[in-house]
């Protein structure tokens, strides 16, 4: 048997160390154009911020290591140029001599991966211009801002684009990240975003949401960015983060089929559609596990784990790729953004039923030092209570909740298995009814009835007459900001105040996070009136009320 | 309807809350017979140890709040002696005024928790040997241990000894915990536990394993414990944190059953033995989730939610307790220790066939400044892979590792399900393959057989001639420190150098942490040979060897 693996980063490096370790036999060719072999993309940005200080930690494994360990034949500086099916044959470029030659297969991997979109804009072709795929950009970028540089231009606010942000801002630099989204990381849901983006400009980012770069012209041994609004800023260097593009090219002029966005279709044992030749990592078009959707989700994880079943299924085994969640996770400035599953927006746009809740639970109990506030969503089915996704942005145990969520997901497990769920509890590090927990309680308590809710989105299109807004928390709170048109009754009056409630009317309750609110929405519905209440609270309100 | 519940802390708390919830018109009254209801029981040690400085955090709802907000009877200082289920009536001291009367229900909820044990040893009555069960012991605890003393005597290592521990070595004192088992934290397997136990030695615990205190004597302000190797040690107090007792007198004195161990029987519902009695907390005896077996576990989680099915049934809700897979944390000198499952002395105990295996990932990328390693242990079933349980111990990341395996147990996942499991992944929170993929990539392998698994507990009860034993580090690893009787042959040699593995004998090959371990046993096993990997490598056979 002989493999050949185009490309050897995750997903390829993957494939060849899981066929190695199921053949000693297997002849086994790993041809990476750049330079390494098997380095950490996702640590690139922190090298070039200096977290990361060495270079050679970035090289995960170091190409001795794969041709004395696993007996790999690997040839970096290699470029396959054609692939050959009818043949089974690759054309190889060896990139420091011109020269070309072909390699014979049994069994082809392509995992070439995804490469950062550079759009046909005026003056993009400017060596200020970079984008951040391999150590080589790495170095360039890292050169740029450490060498005198003083003021650069992120071009997209997606996870690398954040996290090059932050890590020029470690290095002193004045960064404007320019978006043109009406958020940042396009992924998540705006509202859960909102504090972030705050934050980032707390931390100096010069943020432009809705705005686009439109031209760029060298001078002076700077580049000016034309922005959408006519204005310019004259940076040292610009970072292109738009995202990525399969790098599909060679697979699509072999014959094998791509899908509209560009990714190798593959099947669930990451066979293409030709026989022998599959195809793993950024550069294939997977399927989202919930709707069973083609999507492509350029992650690491996802990549390993096809790298595996390429190799397995190449040897006759049995593993299956089961598709993604989309689970993901990016850090800034201290800041956690998790996400598992489907957005609100992704549910929207297919126009699949949820219900949505929002809690503002700590990360450990508050009653221990360092407690700090998260904000987490839930969405769900209406129908049988089955989690469709999750999102939490906070400062620690931010990615522990959403992992937690990720495997309920995973199992097809329902809110109602939240409630029920048993999770560690020490005060330092959770609590006894954990934020999984609670908001498993408050899911269910929703679609139970016990505890209607309404969103903060939707009561500034309500009219004072139609709908009653209550403010049940103390006068204190109610004095120092509130909903325009609410009425204050604390939660510990309402019950002897509660001829001041309209009996008729529509009501919307709400406290500070939602617990008050869900009380107070309880002693109304025993009283017969209509009342709901506003999930996430006031502080959630107060998000999506002052976006800037 | 008219409910009294009996004991106000985790459990009788969260009933009473859920109860007011449900309804309205509920008579709800809550007999406390300590000072305050609804306390943080969890951090009463760190309060000891002022972490938690004020004692006002501890109120986690003050009487106040329960009163006004919650409308329930909240009676402090009041101990129900007697029950009368025929006539539903309940008799109340007043421990304030001794007077006593009685209060008739619908419903009664027995929450009445558990009591530290106190064995019946020689001059165990002194104001000076004391437990921590609620503020008052804790004020008490606090003030003896701020207010000059320099020494004190823990007996028993469990939760509340370590973490009571860590507090008294906090504020200075010399600490001695003394221990009748022959390890820490018995719910652990105990080599997950030995590198905390080096740990606790290494922050100046004077630690005692496999020994009890006999006997106690008061001299000039102090207390000479006498341990069971006639040792004396003059302490200022003792800590009594053996364990505790369900306090179920004044229910098996009602005719209520209970197990044999003293917790109250009830079933999924929290119904009692006996009609409109329901119990909660530490005071039930409940099932293990696993095997469905009886078990007693004293945890602040289960409490909760067992409170809130208690309300439910009561209010004809469909609710129902689905048993505890013991899920807990704790933490130690900055070092965590969690689990989930049943461990393998159970599993043992129990006669249910299990396999296991060892790896000691870092808690996140390698590349990534501050990754620390962790140990982790997973037990699944070796016919369908079921996960029977997981332990983990380490310095971060190891409560989410566990929380997202508890998640897969509720759920009835397998380790092949963790092969799968898509998970947050960036550098500073984990990895491409997170390491409950690998622990599931390694479960899935031995069960595959392709990777079949030596312990290294087995290692010293072979002879040289049975079982071959193979060093696949480098030279320089070899060198430092390696088991008895290894031959090496670092991996990148083995190929070159097989003749010189017996073809015919048992081989055990290992390296430091397992990965090239398991490559060695490939290589081996394809060239026909009876090769197995020490699970946890050199670095588990170690911990075994110098548990000390």
């Amino acid at each position: 048997m002989k493999i050949v693996i185009v490309g050897g980063v995750a997903g390829g490096a993957s494939a060849a160390a899981r066929a190695r370790r199921l053949s000693e036999e297997a002849e086994i060719v790993v041809l990476e154009r750049g330079a390494h072999p098997s380095f950490a993309n996702c640590g690139l940005p922190y090298y070039v911020g200096g977290e990361i200080e060495s270079r050679d930690r970035l090289l995960v494994a170091p190409i001795r290591l794969l041709r004395e360990r696993l007996r790999l034949d690997v040839r970096v500086r290699s470029e396959v140029t054609k692939i050959d099916p009818q043949s089974k044959v690759v054309t190889v470029k060896d990139l420091e001599t011109g020269k070309e030659y072909t390699e014979s297969y049994d069994s082809l991997i392509i995992a070439t991966g995804a490469s950062p979109f550079r759009p046909p804009l005026p003056g993009i072709d400017n060596e200020r211009i970079v984008s951040l795929r391999d150590l080589n950009d790495a170095d360039r970028m890292r050169d740029l801002a450490t060498k005198g540089a003083t003021r650069a231009v992120i071009v997209g606010a997606g996870f690398i684009g954040i996290e090059v942000a932050e890590n020029l801002v470690r290095c002193g630099i004045e960064t404007t990240i320019v978006e043109l989204a009406e958020q940042i990381l396009p992924p998540w849901d705006r509202e859960m975003i909102l504090p972030l983006e705050k934050h980032l400009v707390a931390e100096g980012i010069d943020l432009r949401l809705g705005a686009s770069a439109k031209q760029f012209d060298s001078a002076q041994g700077k580049v000016n960015v034309t922005l959408n609004d006519s204005s310019v800023i004259a940076a040292d260097f610009v970072v292109l983060c738009i995202g990525v593009r399969p790098d599909s090219k060679l697979a699509a002029e072999a014959g094998i089929e791509c899908g509209p966005r560009g990714g190798i279709r593959v099947n669930d044992q990451m066979e293409t559609s030709i026989p022998h030749i599959y195809a793993v990592g950024d550069v294939v078009e997977t399927k989202c596990s919930i709707t069973g959707d083609p999507i492509q989700i350029p992650l690491a994880g996802p990549a390993n784990r096809q790298g595996r079943i390429a190799a397995d299924r190449i040897f006759q085994r049995e593993s299956h790729y089961r598709g993604t969640e989309g689970t993901a996770v990016v850090g800034m400035f201290g800041q956690t953004a998790a996400m598992t599953g489907m957005s609100e927006k992704i549910l929207l746009a297919k126009k699949i039923p949820y219900e949505k809740i929002y809690l503002h639970p700590t990360d450990h109990a508050g009653y221990f030092p360092g407690a700090k506030q998260m904000l987490l969503k839930l969405l769900f089915s209406p129908d049988d209570g089955k989690i469709l996704g999750a999102q939490a942005v906070g400062t620690s145990g931010v990615d522990k909740r959403i992992d937690v969520i990720a495997m309920a997901i995973q199992a097809g497990m329902t809110v109602y298995d939240l409630e029920e769920a048993e999770l560690c509890y020490a005060p330092q590090y959770g609590h006894a009814k954990d934020p999984v927990n609670m908001a498993g309680f408050i899911a269910s308590g929703v679609l139970r009835g016990d505890q209607p809710i309404i969103h903060a989105s939707t009561i500034a299109d309500q009219s004072p007459e139609s709908l009653f807004l209550l403010d049940v928390r103390t006068a204190g709170e109610y004095a120092k900001e509130h909903i325009p048109g609410a009425v204050n009754i604390p939660i510990e009056e309402l019950r002897d105040r509660i001829d001041e409630v309209p009996a008729k009317q529509p009501i919307a309750a709400y406290c500070q996070v939602g617990q008050r609110g869900y009380l107070a929405t309880r002693i109304l519905l025993q009283h017969g009136m209509n009342a709901r209440n506003i999930s996430g609270g006031y502080r959630l309100w107060s998000i999506l009320e002052d976006p800037s």
